[in-house]
């Protein structure tokens, strides 16, 4: 190929363009019987490591070559989303050679997907996409002249569609933000695929920033570099839960071709977003007629300036549960940290006498369990 | 604070969630005289060097304290965004405390702001944000039934607004994709800060993928997981300049509120983008009043079924000319290797007498020029 050989032939091209420091390396290499073959180029390193979704917990060990070139060859892999990272010399660093990372609050991986049932909607397949937009909006509840959402607008989104789209409120967990549902969550991946399948309905999916004192994710956010971190301020004390109706759900109502009616509004989490997702649909009742729970932190955690939306819960759900919702769904991981709590919050429904679904996975707090959850919830949504 | 304590107890949380290994590091720290720490914990390193736009294109070294903790604190540095790695025995890695990282095609780098003069627009400041959108679009004529590009809309754009809103099509170098404007070129926040500054017109800017093969950057191509690189098929051989007005042009023009004039419509690329630039504006002559040519390859550089767009372009030059666009800038850097083809270029404009602006900065092909370009290019646009 001879086009851009003039350009290739430049050295010291640009301090911010191409490193050849990873040769010929292809990794991941995703072989035949879907093991996975990983390669690093580190001459001088003593000791390479695999620290992986898919090395039980335990680091796998890479041989070097006369070249220098570390790899390893896992088993047979199952179909999932799967990171990783390396670990050279004890010092954890991603893969070279592989340009997929994403980020979960302060640390980045790399990933790579194997396909077949479970993965299955999570790869971008060769079907109409939805339009995501980096929307801001305003929050006087929180004293905010911007906050950013992701929306998610299914394929062929019309502003003047005859029948309005409904709506689901998708809520991130401790130390996300707005972009950690269609990152790591495969969020648009999912629906675009659900959708094409047939097996949800187009809609529209809010997924805003859960932190009420952050205007946005890294990187986006006035005049600050901030590093994320698992804990911030106003999170879990009332500020997201008083502001979410009157200040999100009002924009995009007014700001988009949605219905708002009860039967076309949804709400879900994970972890903090489920307990986010649990404490405004019980203030609200009536607004959501779909509420997700996904290995939700369902007890109080916060106290602060809006009290009130703590106050009285068993009374705010038999309200919220005397209007029937359409779906109450719970799920979670037997392995999860949080799962005796929310054995004790089905009792409490349980013991209502009010209906809702409950799915039990196995594995912890993690997003492999919160893909698998969008994946089911998604299609129960709007029938 | 108590709130999350219950969460953070928690060992092994996640396996994609955060890992603690960065310690209490800050990196980068900016200091007072804006000079920067860098700082990684690597106890068991025999070498730790730094490799940044700010190191005069040498590796720094940094040294080791008796905690393992290895930093180097660089003079104080001009207003820049600067982009650095670390080298760790002879091995390239990010930095693990820095969660602010470039990918520029296969190589990701961290990076800081010094605020001040230059970078003033770099900067997310706390000003009114337009919205970014993913936007698929057909384009029949490559042949696919979806491609993607970044679309930014002003502040405040009104789908109804009375004045339609005039548009920019901003073009990506070789081995870019839709995403390096947004993210290399901080088209954003440029224009966001340009905007609110009353500096430019508030316009739509369309940051489409420059490669003919291609639908999408990395993570959003169907059924792909592709390393990226500098070179790709059906970049510039014609497809791309025989698509662009017919397919692009005519799906902006008609699903968003701007202007079908040709006062109205600017085309500014980088490199390969700049190349674009020129022979879609030569063989649409009347259609853009703007062009903008940074750092641009020149030269034909490639043969395909679409030769029709790189023949007779003195003539077709001509031709534009005589419409009389309101401008045409060109600009590059004393370093840059296609400095001598620009030269050239010039000098054919010259003999023809046609009036171009010129704007010549010291530097490379890199991404620091181009920000200064598209910095000092949108003001001069739909004036």
């Amino acid at each position: 190929m001879t086009v851009l050989t003039g350009l290739l032939c430049v050295a010291g091209y640009a301090q911010e363009t191409i490193h050849l420091n990873t040769g010929d390396i292809t990794s991941p290499q995703i072989n035949a019987d879907n093991s996975v073959t990983l390669s690093i180029f580190a001459p001088q390193a003593n000791s390479v490591e695999v620290e992986g979704s898919f090395t039980n917990g335990k680091r796998a060990a890479m041989t070097k070559d006369d070249k220098g070139v570390w790899s390893m060859k896992s088993e047979p892999l199952p179909s999932e989303l799967h990171t990783y990272s390396f670990v050279v010399d004890g010092l954890r660093m991603n893969d070279p050679a592989n340009v997929y990372m994403l980020r979960d609050i302060a640390t980045y991986q790399n990933y790579f997907i194997i396909d077949g049932e479970r993965a299955e909607n999570y790869i971008v397949r060769d079907v109409p996409h939805g339009t995501l937009l980096k929307q801001w909006y305003p929050s006087p509840t929180l004293g905010m002249a911007q906050r950013r959402a992701t929306i998610y607008l299914p394929p062929g989104y019309d502003a003047q569609a005859t029948t309005p789209y409904p709506t689901l409120y998708l809520l991130h967990g401790a130390g996300g933000d707005e972009n950690a549902w269609s990152e790591l969550g495969r969020a648009a991946q999912i629906l675009d695929n659900l959708i094409a399948q047939g097996k949800c309905k187009p809609m529209v999916v809010v997924m805003p920033n859960g932190n009420g004192a952050q205007q946005a994710a890294p990187g986006e956010y006035a005049n600050s570099m901030f590093k994320p971190s698992f804990i911030n301020p106003k999170t879990m004390e009332g500020s997201i839960e008083a502001a979410f109706v009157k200040d999100l759900v009002a924009y995009v109502e007014s700001h988009f071709r949605v219905s708002a009616k009860t039967a076309d509004r949804a709400i879900a989490g994970l972890s903090m977003g489920g307990f986010h997702s649990l404490y405004i649909s019980a203030n609200n009742p009536g607004v959501f007629n779909y509420v997700g729970l996904f290995s939700a932190a369902v007890n109080r955690m916060g106290k602060g300036p809006n009290d009130y939306i703590y106050a009285d819960l068993d009374k705010k759900l038999a309200k919220q549960f005397a209007a029937k919702p359409a779906l109450y769904y719970i799920a979670i991981g037997t392995q999860d940290f949080l799962y005796k709590d929310n054995v004790d919050f089905r009792k409490k429904l349980d013991a209502m006498g009010v209906s809702y679904i409950y799915r039990e996975t196995d594995g912890g707090h993690e997003w492999r369990n919160w893909r698998i959850y969008l994946n089911e919830f998604l299609p129960m949504l709007f029938k």
